[in-house]
């Protein structure tokens, strides 16, 4: 689906005086008015795509809040970006208005070993921030598979995660205060700079996650872990993906929380088995990649603990990386799912599913059945641990039938997922595409406080309109 | 203070229709209006008490649901409580109302082991959780030292946690949803049963910390996390407060994360020399008591690590425990220092405030100054890995004069703390007692915002009126 082709936007000029504020704001290097200036603008990593009416630069907090109230006066929307990877089109500003990028907001403003903290703007790239700790023998927890390009600021945003999640939690789990700005203009400052804290409501992790719609956030104190002294990755595989979801339960009741417990599906081992040159058992069901972290000392007999609990019912081998080539071969296999996939369904549909874990076998079968039903070709990955599922339906975007039984298709397997007590997002947002689905996993009081938080942050509804929430109904008593 | 005094309560009786719709609602039973009755339902751990107009006991949700709605009808506050182990005054009815009180919502709805979670009522206690998850091999973090007592509806309510954050979190770390009852009735539901999701806004840990003023809890999904295998329990003896607290900061940025980072100061030290069998080295001006917990494979090497951490300029002892019985011994230091205070000091002031690691040296240093500044004698202890340090300002509430210092100086550990770039309060939460100087802490925007986020929850404004935020100004752009 795009929201527009390539031809020139359709919406009407900004008016003058905003165009006139805007370039107060940020000065004319920092705002883009041509058509083809704005258009790279337009996207994300989703299909979707609609340019701007304008385009402008911050490089500091005082300047989103000048764009904000400008912006505001004229009630035009104002969609922050960092730099494009979210995967909903939660930036693609579809109603128009001016896109706030970030991304020159870059500045590590503060790295403070002694109190496990770091003080950032919105544009640092996740791997800026991780270079910069790792210096100080310090990380990040949030490791989403765009690190190399994302931003802080995106991660918080969506509270995208990433394989480390499983043991370090999510960027709710590791941010202790933000400074934002309201689509007031108001300055907001949240939080704290240690890691308890109870004064007020936690108004830090309601802005994380909510997808530029009640602030734009500007700063982000964030709480950093010391690095792990060392790693140990091990691959377990197994007949069928039941066998390898109870060896995920059984990992997950022992005391060794392993920092990555990635899974894929059979059919996603026999596409790498197509597709690539890693040698995987035969017979192969559901494969596990599995890594725990620690202090040297001890990391062989955790390894083991975790080796064992993923031996059992249906177990095929598992293997233990010796070498750090041995590691790269492991990681090899997993690595080589997502050439495969797109070499065979460039344009597939990537859904992020959770579940609780001991219902992963319930939901794997359950994708069967309706691929089989929609003729439609399923294969999942993804982070087991957390029960975050990545279901990917292999499909044609240019084939009409095709399309129409892969949108009946999402429909089951969204009510599938609630059915199991699960979320329809993990870790990539709802933005644009999956809020047609949000009412479904929220329930109606739930959602009319969302709508009056949102409110609340942004009376003029100009903070990244028509993302995230479906539409108000009015629900007052 | 005390907001009353023994005599008869000086409200009103409560309309006669509301009486009947309480009634109505919980049954003759679980409705007590006799003032002797009434009366142990007034206080909390602090001194402050105020007998409420009534008392109900709800066992489930509906009844909560029926009470909210009965006294939104009349505009009479509805006040949740647990146990009453606060320390806040945050559930002593101070303007009247009805006192709901949770703790025979007492039972635990599931437990899952497989996917790490417990269901729980908010009137289950600490303890009683911990007893049930532990029979499965678990258990859920959080754990104030009132755990045997408090319930787990209160622990939300303050997020209060205890030494075990330093590696666990807090509440908002270790809840994944939650079943609430809003100011209109309503029933909430919020959150998820796994371990990620990124639909609509964070109601769960807005709800976590606001003392009842949000809606009132009465299901909560818990997070559970595998109980380590064994522990290490080490003690370090400083010369100084200032060597102490680089230790912890050294201790705080190396992998192996201690379970529980505890401090006392020179005074506290003093004390238990005088007060108790306990042996420490002469000349002591810091303590810290640290525990390791995880696989006993490594764990020597895990507490080795850590030791080396605490050894440094300053340090003059390092002791590990080596049995069950020098563990014990090593604790009854730390245990002898409650009796102890109790003895020079029953009614004394106890503070929580929280500042970053790096800072608990100038804040000791200027928590001295006030003291002699004052003329109060201040004993400092708490959980270092956080920061978080118990203030307590030894005084006599009898005595009017020291009363009035203790005020002052007070108002001088609170600015102290502030500039410190730290919090007024890390676990215990604001209540009344704190109420006062929560907007010395939050910006105009922040407690604006706040109290919009509460009248959308509660426009009758019921739900503990009086607590928690100070009155809100106008601050309408």
């Amino acid at each position: 689906m795009a929201l527009s082709d390539a031809s020139p936007p359709t919406q009407p000029p900004l008016p003058e005086a905003l165009l006139r504020s805007l370039e107060a704001a940020v000065g004319t290097d920092n705002l883009l008015t041509r058509a083809a200036d704005r258009w790279p603008y337009g996207g994300d990593n989703s299909r979707l795509h609609a340019p701007p009416q304008a385009v402008v630069f911050a490089t500091h907090t005082e300047q989103v809040q000048a764009v904000v109230r400008g912006c505001r006066e004229h009630r035009v929307p104002v969609i922050a970006r960092g730099r494009g990877t979210g995967t909903t089109g939660a930036t693609v500003p579809d109603r128009g208005g001016v896109v706030l990028s970030l991304e020159r907001m870059d500045r590590i403003l503060e790295l403070d070993p002694d109190n496990r903290l770091a003080v950032v703007q919105p544009g640092v790239t996740n791997q800026a921030l991780q270079d910069a700790a790792g210096r100080h023998g310090f990380f990040w927890p949030p490791d989403p598979t765009s690190a190399a390009y994302c931003t802080i600021g995106g991660n918080l945003a969506y509270n995208s995660a990433g394989p480390r999640a499983v043991k370090y939690g999510t960027p709710r789990d590791n941010t202790l205060g933000l400074t934002a700005v309201t689509g007031r203009g108001q300055l907001l400052r949240t939080g704290v700079h240690t890691t308890k804290g109870v004064v007020g409501y936690d108004l830090t992790r309601l802005l994380i996650g909510s997808e530029g719609t009640l602030g734009i956030i500007t700063e982000a104190i964030l709480k950093l872990t010391p690095l792990p002294e060392d790693k140990r990755t091990l691959q377990a595989v197994y007949e069928s993906m039941d066998a390898a979801a109870q060896a995920v339960s059984r990992i997950m009741a022992q005391p060794v929380v392993p920092c990555a417990l990635e899974f894929m599906d059979g059919r996603a081992i026999e596409m790498i088995r197509h597709y690539s040159e890693a040698t995987l058992p035969a017979g192969a069901g559901g494969l596990l990649m599995i890594e725990v972290d620690g202090l040297a000392a001890g990391l062989d007999a955790a390894a083991e603990r975790v080796a064992a609990a993923a031996r059992g019912t249906g177990c095929l081998s598992v293997e233990l990386a010796r070498t750090g080539d041995e590691v790269k071969a492991l990681w090899a296999t997993r690595k080589a799912l997502s050439p495969a996939l797109r070499t065979i369904a460039p344009k597939k549909i990537n859904e992020d599913v959770v579940v609780p874990v001991s219902k992963i076998p319930a939901l794997i079968n359950g994708l069967e059945r309706l691929g089989t039903d929609h003729g439609i070709t399923i294969v999942s990955f993804g982070h087991a641990g957390n029960g975050n599922i990545h279901v990917n339906l292999l499909v044609d975007p240019d084939d009409a039938a095709q399309m129409k039984a892969a949108d009946a298709c999402l429909d089951g397997v969204f009510d599938l997922v609630l059915g199991l007590r699960g979320s329809i997002s993990g870790e990539h947002g709802i933005g644009l595409v999956k809020r047609p689905f949000v009412a479904r996993e929220l329930g109606e009081e739930a959602l009319s406080l969302m709508h009056t938080v949102r409110q609340s942050f942004d009376p003029d509804g100009i903070l990244n309109p028509g993302k995230g929430l479906p539409p108000a109904t009015d629900t007052t008593a």
